[in-house]
C-alpha cells in the first residue's frame, strides 16, 4: 500500500516547492481532442487514453498536482457550447477525477478539482444561481475525494470570491487563481485588493494563471503578495502562466492578440525561458509553480530542473534530458556537441525564421471597462443582448468603485 | 473482420493522396520519452503507451501511414549512443512494429518499417558491413509483416542506395527519402541525380524528409522529379519536411542553426502554414505528403483539411476543429468570434513576442564537402579520428565525381 | 526694412505654435563637419557655409527659431575636447550668432543663444566657477543681441538652474530644456520637480530635448506640466526630441544604446512618425515644438505640415513636397502613383531590410545613480579620477534627497 | 594655376581607385529642394547654394567625381513633370555644370555630365527622337567642357545603348550604368549581355547604379564583368548603389518596396556597412566606387576610409572622423569611450527600435516582363494608353529574344 501523501498545505507550510502541471485545453487541442472555441473537456469520457497520457507526461516531468480536466465543465457552459454528445456535466467531471487519481497514484502527486468562470456570471445571473453551478461541480469532487480544490481562471474577482465561498464548504484546502494582469481584474480591482478579498473569502493559496506570460504573471502575484501582507494577512502563492511571450498584450491578455488562438507558435517559450521563470517565481516567494496554456511536459520539466538544487531531486523525465543540454554530447555532429553547455543555452536569442513577421502585435479587443465607445465600435461583432449585459456589468463595476 | 487495405502502391497508382504521419523523435522528446543527442527509440519497449498514443493522434489527424518508431534503431547506433538499458535492437524494433500495427488496425493506415542512416557508414565501414546492419532491421520488419519499407533520413545518396538494395530483397514496396536540400547531398550530388540513382536502385517512391522547411523540401522534390523524368524513368514522390521555418539554414539544414535543437520554438509552423504547404506539394505532383520533426497532430490534420476537397473526406480529428477556425464562432469574446474565417487566418503575419530576437540566424556547422579549412577550424570540437574519417569520406566523394 | 518680429513670449502668449529647428551636431557629423566624441562646433568658424546651409534648410522647412550652433561651446569643453585649431570660445560663439542671425533675417525666425551642460559641473567645480563659464557664453549672446536664450541639454536639474540664474541676468526671455526621461534627472529628481525648480529659477519656457524619442519626450514634458500646475505656477512648454526610436533605452537615453552614435540608422523616424509626434505634442499643450539629434529638414517640415491647419500656412519647403505624398501623382510607375495618399503612409509599417537585426537592444551604460557596484563594473573603461568625481556626485545627490 | 588633372581613363588605366559621389535627388529631397514624384533638378537654378553645398560635402568626403545634377533633366521629362517655373532644360543643365565645376576645382575631382532614362523611350518614341533628346543635353556638356560623360539609370539596355552612341560622338570618355539587378534588364537581357552591348556601343566604363543595395549591385557588376570577359572584350567597372538594404525587392528594385520613397529610413546603411561594401567592390575588380540614393557624405567617407590603405591617403572629412570610431575616445561617458574600436563596430547588429515592424516587405509592382495578367491586375492604377505602350514594349521584348 502506498504511504499517505502529504497534503498541499502541509507541503507549502513546510516550505516545499510544489510543481503544478501544464494546461490541458491547448495541449489536447493540438492533439485533436479539444475544440478551440467551446474549449470543453468531453474528452475525459470520449478519449480517456489521451487525457491519461497527458497527465502521465506532466507527472513524469515533475508535477505534484494533477488538476482534474474540468475546465469549462460547468453545466451552463457545456449546454452553451455545443456539447453535442449530450454528456452530462456529472459524467465529464467524474471521469476527469478518475483519470487524475489514476495517474496521481503512479507518483508523488495530489489531485486538485478545478472550477472555472461561468457563462452564468457573465450573463448577470444572481449570486445564488452562480453558486449553485459551482456547487454541482464541487459535489463531484467531494464524492471522488480529490485532495484539494482550485477556483481558477476568473477575470472578475467577485465571481472568484463566490467560487471560493462555495468550495470552502467542502472542508478541503482551497486555492484561488485569477487570469488577470498587473492592472487588475476587468472591473479594475487591483491585484493586491483581489488577493485580499480572496484570502478573506477563505482561500489559503492565491495567485494567477493563464492570459499572460510567466514574467508578467510573477509580477502580478508579487502585487497580490504585497496587498496581502499590507493587509496583515497570510497566504501561500501560486502561479501558472502561459507558455507564450506576451509583451504586447492588453488587459485581457493573449485573448486579444490577433494570433489567438491559432497562430501563437512563434511566441512559445523555450525550456531555457522556463528556467528563468522558475527562478524568478521562487525568488518572489511563490512556492506553487506550474503552467497553463502552451505548456508541454518539457516546460514543466525545466521548472523542476531549475529548482532541483532546492528540492534535492530531479523529475523522472530527466532521465531523457541532460541538464542544460548535456545530452548533446552524444550528437553526431561536433558543432552540435559543442552546444552541450549551460552558457550556450542561457544566452541564446532565438531567431523566428519569419522575416515578414514583426516582434509585436497590436491587440484588438474590447475593453469591458473602457466604456460605451468601445462597445459601439464592436457592435457588428456581437449581439444586442451581449451589449446589454456588458453595459450592466459596467454599471455594476462603476457602482462598486 | 476488417477488409483488406489497399497497399501503398495501389493507392498512389490510383492517384490517391496518401497522408504521412509526423516525426516521433521531437514530439516524444517534448513529452519526456526521447533524449536529444542520442535520439534513440528505447521508448517502444519502456513506454509503449506514450508511443501508441502518438500514433493514435496522427491516425485521428488523417495519417494513412504509421511509420514504425525505429529511427536510429540500428544495432550500431544503439550501442554507440548510450542505450544503457541494454535493450537489443531486436526488442526495440519488434515493439515498434507491434505498436504501429495495433494503431494502424484502428483505421485506414498502413504500417511502414523505416531504416535510417548509420554510424557505420559515417565511420567508413564497408558496403557489406553497412548492408548487414540494414538487413538486421529489415528482418524484423519481414517477420512482423509491415506493409512497406522506407529508407529515410540519408545525407549521402550512396548510403541510401545501399539501404534500398537491401530493402528490395524483401519483395515489399520500397520508398527512399533523403534529408537534403536543393543543393544536393553532402557529397554535392544534385537532387535530380540522387533521385535517379534511388529509382535505379529499386525505390518506387522517392523524396525528401527532415532538415528543411516545407517549401524548401517541396522545391527539392521537384528537382528530384525533374531528374527522374529527364532520365525517362518513373516514380512516385513523397515529402515529409520539418515543421520549422528554416530560410536561413545552410546545406545541412536545421542541424546547423544555432537554435538546434532546444530553441527552435519561434520557428514552429502554424496550421495555416501547413495549408499552404499541402497545396504546394500537391500541385507539384507529390502525393505522399507527411511531416517530420516539429509536427504535432494538428499539423497533419491541417494537411488533411487542405486536401479534403480532393480526397472527399475529413479526418476524424476534424470533429474537434472547425475548418479555417470556424469553431471560434462559439468563443466567449465577440472579437475572437470575428476571427472564425479563412480570410483572417490566411493573411495572418504572426508576431514573435520576442523584441530582442532577430528573424534570421547565422548557421554554424562544418561543411563536410567544403574542404580541409573547415575541418581545421572545428578541430577543437571533434576528435582526431572523426577528422580522419571525414577526410576519407571527402576523398571518396572527390574520387566519385 | 523688415517689420519688427514678435518675440518668443509674445508668440507663445498669443497661443501661436513656434516651430523649432533640428539638431546641428548629428546633421553636421553626417556631412563631415563635426567630430563625434568631442561634438564641438568649430565649424562655425572653419566652415560657415555648411552651418549657414543647414540653418537655411530648417528655415525653409518652417522653423521659427534659429538656435546658435554653440552646443558644447563653453571654454572648458573646448579645451577639454581637442579643439586643436586653438579657436577661442569667443570666436566660435560669435560666428555662430552671426550665422544664425543672417539666416533668421531671411524669414520669420528668431535667434536663440544656447548654453549646454559643462565638464566643469561634472567634475564638481563650484557653483561660481560653473556660472562663470555660462556667463562668458552669455556675454557673447548679449553683444550679438540674440532674441532669447535657451539653457539646454542638462542631465542634472541643479546645473540647469544655475544656467537659468545666469541667463536671467540678461533680461532676455529664458527657456530651459533637460535631456531626461520620465524617470527624472540623473539624481532621480522627477520631471515635475525639475520643472518647478526651473520655473522658480526664472525660466519662462521649460521642456525636454534630446536623449529620447518624440513620444517619450512628450510624455516627460506632460509630467513637467503637471508638476508646474500642481505647484500653482505658470510656464510655456517646449519639446525637441531625437529623430530616433528609443523604446529600449534606459534612464540616460540613446547614449546607452549599443548603436550610439554610429549605427542608429534603423531607428530614424519617418516623416509620418513626425506627423504623429507633432499632433501629440500639440494636444499635450506644448507650443514650442522642434527637434534635436537625427533631424533633417524634412522632419521639421512634417511638423509644420501636420500643424498647418492650426497655423494657417505651409512652410516654404512644402513647395517641394506634396502633403501626404501627393507629389507621387507624377511618378513614372502606376503602383507608386497609387501611394500618393494619406491613408497609405499613415498606416505603413516599414520593414528594416535587416533580417539578422532585432527590434530591441539591451542598453549598456553606467547608471550614476545606481551605486558603487556599477562603478566597479565599468572600472576598466574609466579613470580613477572620474570614478572619484562620480562618487562625489552620488554622495551629493544622496545628501540632497 | 592648378595642375592639369588626370582624366578618368588615365586614372582607371593606372589602377587607381576612383571614388564617386552620392545621389543628389534623395539627399536634396530630404533638405527640401527636390520634389519626390517628379524628381527633377530645378534647384540648380533656384537654389544653387544647396546644390553647391552637397557637392562640397561629397568632395570633402573623398569623391573624385562631381556628377552634374542633371538627373531627369531632359526636355521631355521636365515638360512632363510639372516644371512650373518654366525653366528651360538648357538653363538647368548649364547651371548644373557650373556648380559641379566650381566645386570640382576646389579639389581633386572631375566633372561628369549625366544623362538618364527618358519618358520618350518609355512611350515608344523612335530611336532618332530619343537620341535627339540625349544630344540636346550632351550639347550643354560639350559647351561646358565636362571631363567625361555618364549614361546612367537605365532599365532597358536598348535605351542605354542609344545614349552611349550619342555620347560617343562627343569624343569624351563614356561610362554606362544600368539600374538593374542580377536578373537583368526589364526585358530580361542578362547583366552579362547588357554589358557586352554597352561596351560594343562604345562605353569604356560599365556598371550599375541605384535600385538595389550595395551587395546586390556588386553581384550584378560581377555578372557584367564575366560577360565582358567571356566575350573577349575589355572595360572598366563602376558601381553606385543605394544606401538602403533591399534583400526583399523584386526585379525593379526599391521602387516596388511598399516603403518607397517615404518610409525607407529603417533600411539606411550604416558607415560600417559601407566599409564592407567598399572592400567587396574592390575585391571584385571594380575601381570606380560611389553611391546613389540614400547616400550622405559620411557614407562616401567610409568608402574612402576603407580603401585608404590602397590609396595611401584619407579624405579631407576624415579630420572630423576617427577611423573606426576612434573619435569616441573623447566622449564624456566611459562606456561610450569603450566603443572606440573597430571590433565593436564591425560586429554590431543594430536594432530597429520598431517592435511592430518586420524585417522584410512584400514588394508590390507590376512586372513589365511578366505578361498580361499583371497588367490587368493593376489596371485601376494606370491609364489605357500606358497599358498599350507597355504591351508594345513587351511584344518588342519578346520579338527580340
Amino acid at each position: 500500500m502506498a504511504p499517505v501523501k502529504k497534503g498541499i498545505l502541509e507541503r507549502l507550510n513546510a516550505g516545499e516547492i510544489v510543481i503544478g502541471d501544464g494546461g490541458f485545453v491547448f495541449a489536447l487541442e493540438k492533439r485533436g481532442y479539444v475544440k478551440a472555441g467551446p474549449w470543453t473537456p468531453e474528452a475525459t469520457v470520449t478519449h480517456p487514453e489521451a487525457v491519461r497520457q497527458l497527465h502521465r507526461e506532466f507527472l513524469r516531468a515533475g508535477a505534484n498536482v494533477m488538476q482534474t480536466f474540468t475546465f469549462y465543465a460547468s453545466d451552463d457552459k457545456l449546454e452553451n457550447r455545443g456539447n453535442n454528445l449530450r454528456l452530462t456535466g456529472q459524467q465529464i467531471n467524474e471521469a476527469a477525477c478518475d483519470l487524475a487519481r489514476e495517474v496521481a497514484n503512479e507518483g508523488d502527486a495530489l489531485v486538485a478539482g478545478g472550477v472555472s468562470q461561468t457563462p452564468a456570471y457573465l450573463s448577470c445571473k444572481s449570486e445564488s444561481e452562480v453558486k449553485a453551478i459551482f456547487k454541482k461541480q464541487m459535489d463531484v469532487f467531494i464524492k471522488k475525494n480529490v485532495d484539494f480544490l482550485i477556483a481558477e481562471y476568473y477575470e472578475h474577482v467577485e465571481e472568484a470570491e463566490w467560487a471560493v465561498q462555495v468550495l470552502k464548504t467542502s472542508g478541503k484546502p482551497v486555492a484561488a487563481s485569477l487570469c488577470i494582469g498587473p492592472e487588475g481584474d476587468l472591473n479594475g480591482v487591483s491585484p493586491g485588493d483581489c488577493a485580499v478579498r480572496l484570502v478573506k473569502a477563505g482561500a489559503q493559496i492565491v495567485g494567477i494563471n493563464c492570459h499572460f506570460d510567466p514574467m508578467t504573471c510573477v509580477k502580478t502575484v508579487k502585487l497580490m503578495k504585497e496587498g496581502v501582507e499590507r493587509a496583515g494577512l497570510k497566504a501561500h502563492y501560486m502561479v501558472q502562466p502561459l507558455a507564450f511571450h506576451t509583451p504586447d498584450c492588453g488587459c485581457q491578455g493573449f485573448i486579444d492578440l490577433p494570433e489567438f488562438p491559432f497562430a501563437l507558435e512563434p511566441r512559445i517559450l523555450t525550456r531555457w525561458d522556463m528556467h528563468k521563470y522558475a527562478r524568478e517565481a521562487y525568488n518572489a516567494g511563490i512556492h506553487f509553480i506550474g503552467g497553463c496554456c502552451g505548456y508541454e511536459a518539457y516546460h514543466i520539466r525545466a521548472i523542476a530542473e531549475e529548482l532541483a538544487p532546492e528540492r534535492g531531486f530531479l523529475p523522472l523525465a530527466s532521465e531523457k534530458h541532460g541538464m542544460w543540454g548535456s545530452g548533446l554530447e552524444m550528437h553526431t555532429k561536433p558543432w552540435v556537441r559543442a552546444r552541450s553547455r549551460r552558457d550556450y543555452w542561457e544566452k541564446i536569442n532565438p531567431a523566428s525564421g519569419r522575416p515578414s513577421c514583426p516582434s509585436m502585435s497590436k491587440p484588438e479587443g474590447w475593453g469591458v471597462t473602457k466604456g460605451h465607445a468601445d462597445l459601439i465600435q464592436h457592435k457588428e461583432a456581437t449581439s444586442e443582448q451581449e451589449i446589454k449585459h456588458l453595459l450592466e456589468l459596467q454599471k455594476k463595476a462603476k457602482a462598486s468603485v
